[in-house]
């Protein structure tokens, strides 16, 4: 079997992604620097589903499966010596690159939180891909990107896989190139990721690295068969309006039976996938590399697309709370279609868990199970994504003046 | 006129610029942290034309012309909130933004110069953007890109001025889309420079931030009519293989009479500007500013194009030094042709200074004059673009081992 590392592998996505591929039989090393554990004693919130310290977390998965994931503490794009010593020293055949700051709400909050977004998202993905040229290490890189890379409802098309086709006009008459599918990316999070394609473009075309870039719809789903296994292995819940997605919002709602509070019309579409289809995708990244010499791989990370109205009737109908439409704070269109080829994966073998079979358990066995742990005041997404109106933008300043934290 | 902050006034191309501009009537703050002048220290060597101390040049440029140019030391990308004040304080119409590293060979050095290019270049840039929308103030943000965003070569087409037409396939029949020119980077600089990009994007969609992005060919020349007026104006001229250009490397040889050397067949062909009408394009560009609601403004800032070998041929005649053929070090095309769009300046007025005209001059008065303060050992580039092979890479690296400098 392979050795993995997940970057970031104590987060929602890396942490089930880390017990996946140690059950699967892969030796794993997770490297993380408790960001997301620190970013929750900040915004003053916590998982709705009570997550252990990272050293029971591990004990837990070793007591349960009798198996070992080793664990480094560093942080990317600060911490450079120490991460090539690591990749000399453990020799990954694969990395998966979780170690970014992954919220649009979050890196929308304020300055002190666009500049971490950018400072930290940018070298962290430059340092994973510098220490591997420098350690001599052959690992495929599998990164985790996403769905917003593309903007939302780019003129009508069915979005690719990451490249698309288009005709110029030459002196020699038309020409045919692919193309990196154009960037319209909607906050300052989404723009850090359409810059780390520019990384990897590079990195390919200079040094051959072998890099996947999964380009991820919204995730939903608590539970993986690995994170159901023991109390102390259960996985993050987030429900407040900087890392709750719009699905988390509407669970806590139904849950508290307080309206489904819905942003502008509903018409917007957005993907999705189960984390237990995450994870499943990811080990399908892993065992099908690209080879040496190809382009960046890009897989489109999705099973569906719902607009936002039908999911909010959706869990409306099964918990028997109603909907609400208020105001929205992104800076997007009203309505957009979406349709997306996710041939690949469907191509790999994956079989999807669709939201209508499963959000009933969230509901049940998460949103309403862990209600007494739920802070009711964090729900509400506070970002703004406009600026002020030109006029009225120094008085404003002058009411939201904060201390700047150092990026 | 207009108050006008030139980050990166220090430099090479901005310490003309903030003369020209001050010499016009404007009111010139130069925002520095003296990076350039450390680079040199770090590299043991310095420019050929003796330049003064920051104090001395802007001392000079008061008594010889009785106007006052302001200077700020700080670091974009670290000291946020000072420079937010500096905006607050200045509230400059327009901020040309130099503040970044220029080289590609040195950006590709060692690990320590990538890792320092990253972080450097794209935190100062989105300080800059950040900032503007911070702070409140209304100014127009004038960026120095460079042509190699649009990679060399590109598909035979004529390189518009940064966006393209293309024809894509959708559900509705063939459709016309107007998009950013795909990126090509060859360097770790040019790669910065092309994230750049999609920070300006992102701003100036979701901020109405006015801008203007110059993408620059190589600069040549010295001199400018203000940089001549006093010897402690005078201008750099770098010369070693990490911040000199092809160009200047052909002059240098040519005044030691050292066969000048091309790389690979000298088949490459590069886009050229003379920094005299460099700083006059940046001066069309500030009275030229996009309006609020407009895309980015893209301009090619460059008046001709040659291939390296005709360059060689040219000087050699001019000076009777020989030329000859060695290795090319970057991952590039041996050959390319490069037709570029430069109508807009040209449409401003701009009257271009051609090299056939202005090349003695800097053999005379430049190379051949400062001779003396040569140390030729600094001349070959020793950056090299591609990885060793796969099976020497472990060798190779312990013999390249150097410690790590901070980025």
């Amino acid at each position: 079997m392979a050795k993995v590392m997940v970057l970031g592998g104590d987060g929602f996505c890396g942490w089930p992604t880390a017990l996946h591929l140690s059950q699967a039989g892969h030796d794993v090393v997770i490297v993380d620097n408790h960001s997301r554990r620190k970013i929750d004693i900040e915004l003053e919130v916590e998982s709705l589903t009570p997550i252990a310290s990272i050293g029971t977390r591990l004990a837990a998965w070793r007591q349960v499966t009798g198996k070992t994931i080793g664990y480094e503490r560093l942080t990317l794009g600060r911490d450079y010596a120490e991460f090539v010593a690591l990749l000399r020293r453990f020799e990954p055949d694969a990395i998966v690159h979780l170690a970014e700051q992954r919220a649009a709400p979050y890196s929308m909050k304020s300055t002190a939180e666009k500049r971490y977004t950018v400072s930290n998202n940018l070298n962290a993905t430059h340092d994973v891909l510098c220490a591997i040229v420098d350690s001599g290490c052959d690992a495929h890189l599998v990164h985790l990107g996403t769905m917003g890379v593309y903007g939302y409802g780019t003129a009508g098309m069915r979005i690719p896989e990451g490249y698309l086709t288009v005709s110029v006009v030459t002196d020699d008459g038309p020409k045919t190139l692919e193309i990196l599918y154009p960037a319209n990316p909607g906050s300052i999070y989404h723009m850090t990721k359409t810059q780390d394609q520019l990384f990897f473009l590079y990195y390919n075309k200079n040094y051959q690295l072998r890099i996947t870039d999964l380009h991820q719809g919204i995730v939903w789903g608590t539970q993986t068969a690995e994170t159901a296994l023991d109390d102390r292995l259960i996985n993050r819940f987030d429900y407040d309006g900087d890392y709750g997605t719009v699905l988390n919002r509407f669970l806590m709602q139904a849950a508290m039976g307080h309206p489904l509070t819905v942003h502008g019309t509903g018409g917007q579409t957005r993907a999705f996938i189960h984390i237990r289809d995450s994870v499943r995708c990811i080990e399908l990244a892993i065992a099908n590399p690209p080879q040496r010499g190809e382009r960046v791989n890009i897989f489109n990370q999705m099973t569906e697309t719902h607009r936002l109205i039908d999911l909010a009737r959706m869990i409306s109908e099964m918990s028997g709370t109603p909907y609400q439409l208020v105001d929205n704070p992104r800076n997007e269109a009203a309505e957009n279609d979406l349709s997306v080829a996710n041939d690949r994966f469907l191509g790999l073998g994956l079989e999807p868990t669709l939201l209508r079979q499963g959000l009933l358990v969230e509901i049940e066995e998460i949103a309403r199970k862990y209600l007494g742990r739920c802070d009711p005041t964090k729900i509400p997404c506070t970002s703004v994504w406009r600026s002020p109106p030109r006029s009225t933008a120094r008085r404003d300043r002058a009411a939201r003046a904060r201390p700047l934290a150092a990026a």
